[in-house]
């Protein structure tokens, strides 16, 4: 179905949202949304700790479900951005590391019935400090876990958070960490 | 950072968009959007073909990302509806089966960051044809695969639907499939 109309209904400062309508085959017309979005960056930033890995994972306050959920550390593409540059940029904002290495996991659609989003997933390592200033309107806490209890939390569903499960899932699968 | 005003720019027929104006702690203003969703089921269909499980999945358009999506039955919420109703009637709209048994597999923000919608997901077992009318906006296709090659697919990036990723990678704990 082409839509017969189309407008901008909000632009915010990272997506927009579009309505478009459409004729349905009974010849009765339906509005439906979209959400125009620039894409987005997950990194798994992997350490070492006592001989086993460790996944720095988010603490952090989302307004729009209003809970504190515990996620990977992500962030918003610009427009024009390049998506390792974002990854980076995003991994020194969110935790204050860089990584020496940045191996893709894979892209996902989050919510391909609502939104053009694209999350590109990262395994972050070799990370080293160097921090840049945060975004204003965050709220965060840097929480560095085993991989292993993620991996758990991942799959029996205490880990709620959709990108920070798969990429959790994916990271062990390409570490061979028994998944 | 509570919110200094809000509106819904937008209502949908099963969801809305909220916007808000926020203060930074610098004193500027700062708007930012909120899908407001009744929330969502998605279905693991699964059945045996010659001793070895298969699951339903669907090739559906996506006007948001414009492309036929490989991704399992899922479908929105009445507000009021009932959840485990709401995956019977998915399903059966969706695939022509009803399932005996639906089993939780735990519950999923797909987009915490712009959406409060929440995904819950079920296997679905025992399955028998009783076939309910689709929605009219609805583009689709039932394809049953067998569930190792979905299992191998969400592991390694070629399953891009976020949904249907952590559904596949759940039900394979569920059964003890080799994850």
């Amino acid at each position: 179905m082409k839509p017969e109309s189309s407008r901008v209904v909000w632009q915010g400062l990272s997506w927009r949202l579009r309505v478009e309508t459409v004729i349905l085959p009974d010849g009765s017309p339906l509005e439906r949304g979209a959400i125009e979005h620039p894409g987005a960056v997950v990194m798994v930033p992997l350490q070492s700790s006592n001989g086993s890995f460790e996944v720095l994972m988010l603490r952090q306050y989302r307004h729009v479900v209003d809970e504190v959920i515990l996620e990977l550390p992500a962030g918003t593409r610009g427009w024009d951005e390049d998506w390792q540059a974002c990854a980076q940029r995003e991994l020194r904002e969110e935790t204050g590391y860089r990584a020496q290495t940045l191996t893709s996991l894979g892209r996902i659609w989050p919510a391909p019935g609502i939104s053009n989003e694209v999350m590109a997933l990262y395994l972050a390592t070799e990370l080293s400090l160097d921090p840049l200033a945060a975004d204003l309107d965050e709220e965060l806490q840097v929480q560095p876990m085993p991989l292993a209890e993620l991996i758990a939390m991942a799959q029996d569903g205490r880990l709620q958070d959709a990108k920070s499960t798969i990429g959790i899932l994916r990271a062990a699968v390409y570490l061979n960490n028994g998944v």
